[in-house]
């Protein structure tokens, strides 16, 4: 068993990739907010992003961090983005190199590409459409947030290229439990179900890799992000479509 | 004449700039340096760049802003270019837009693709390589610096497309006056003559764009960044090349 620590832990990310793998890998979590529920049963560290010291403390003996933690808001404030996501991340990293970690999985975002979309919506959220991003592209955040996401796959690019650590961003779409957004094309374009999201991160535990930028979506019937990347390189294999549940 | 803000004005580039365009536009400048030399003969502003009230001020009725200032170290740590280069490209974003600014200029580097060079030096640094780099890439750093242009240069996207601010990021090569550097290939290969360097920022102050990443060196016969981008969009047209100097 890979000994992996997730940070963010708490957040909705967390609870799909625990819900689904808790099971599967030695965890150890990292979250700002003491745990509840099921979260107590774990190896636990409550503290903020930016602690350097309890980072080294948290990825002694750590092979893998899936890395979540992060203000989730697409709507958050320029300082925190930048103080939570963008210094966060850092010092994930910066901690990850210290402690000889071997693999980095970052929770970006479907944000740090949201502007593409400005001119091309709503034709390519539907089926007909066959217009594709693939992780080629260079960013195009519609918001602060998306910004601070495509910063962190960048710190991700140095941290591989200068201290050899492998690291996978993940694009994640729109992570909804049980059933797709209702009445939201795009969110049914990039839903990601909760099932595919811990296969996911799954095989960003358990892969091979040097550095990528993967979408994280299901397999969805209308999609207007690849998801060859993810299948070819992690082996992502997922199970669900949006309009499976139409 | 268009009322041009310069900011990092008495750095090595703004030096450049003043000597080569300081007659040909309305400037005002701003740095965190009190003026020394003919730099008190322009209308100056002292102020950190991350001084948003500073910048407010110092853009009233600017039309262009040229984006300077930052630490300019290679080697800067990370606290420095998380708050100089990241934070304060931010607030002059925020600035420009507050103020009705048209353009910005932003001086980005070499630095931001830096790790492009690692398994392929020396090669790509003679005249037999065709290998050449033309904005289009997505960042690959080499330290900490080279992130945080990166991340200038992901956040003029997004003030381009949300707010639509023309956006020109120049990564600026090996800026030298007079010759270029004795026995350094990579240099040689990335030279900016500070004549070129003045007409390039001219050119971006006076041409149209939407949104823009070129490289800044002069048409030196040894190169692995295109300047093609530069020529068609901006009319840049270099009058230098390193290996005259030889």
């Amino acid at each position: 068993m890979a000994r992996v620590l997730l940070t963010g832990a708490a957040g909705r990310v967390g609870t799909a990739i625990l819900g689904g793998i808790g099971a599967d890998h030695d965890w150890r979590l990292l979250d700002r907010e003491p745990p509840t529920g099921d979260l107590a049963d774990y190896e636990y560290y409550v503290a903020d992003i930016t602690d350097e010291e309890a980072l080294q403390s948290a990825m002694e003996d750590i092979d893998v961090v899936v890395h979540l933690a992060g203000d989730p808001r697409p709507e958050a404030p320029w300082d925190s983005v930048l103080a939570n996501n963008i210094d966060g991340t850092h010092a994930v990293y910066e901690a990850a190199v210290e402690q000889g970690v071997e693999k980095v999985a970052f929770a970006s975002s479907n944000h740090a590409v949201g502007a593409y979309e400005t001119d091309r919506k709503p034709h390519i959220y539907r089926t007909e459409s066959d217009y594709r991003l693939d992780g080629s592209e260079l960013p195009r955040p519609k918001n602060v947030y998306g910004v601070s996401k495509a910063a962190g796959e960048t710190l991700g690019r140095y941290y591989h290229d200068m201290h050899g650590l492998s690291v996978v961003n993940v694009r994640i779409g729109n992570l909804t439990k049980g059933h797709p957004p209702v009445d939201y094309e795009r969110g049914q374009a990039m839903w990601l179900s909760y099932r595919d999201c811990a296969h996911l991160f799954d095989r960003c535990i358990r892969a091979d890799y040097r550095y990528e930028i993967v979408y994280g979506i299901s397999d969805n019937d209308r999609k207007y992000y690849s998801i060859e990347r993810a299948r070819d390189v992690l082996g992502y294999q997922p199970q669900d479509d949006s309009a499976e549940h139409d």
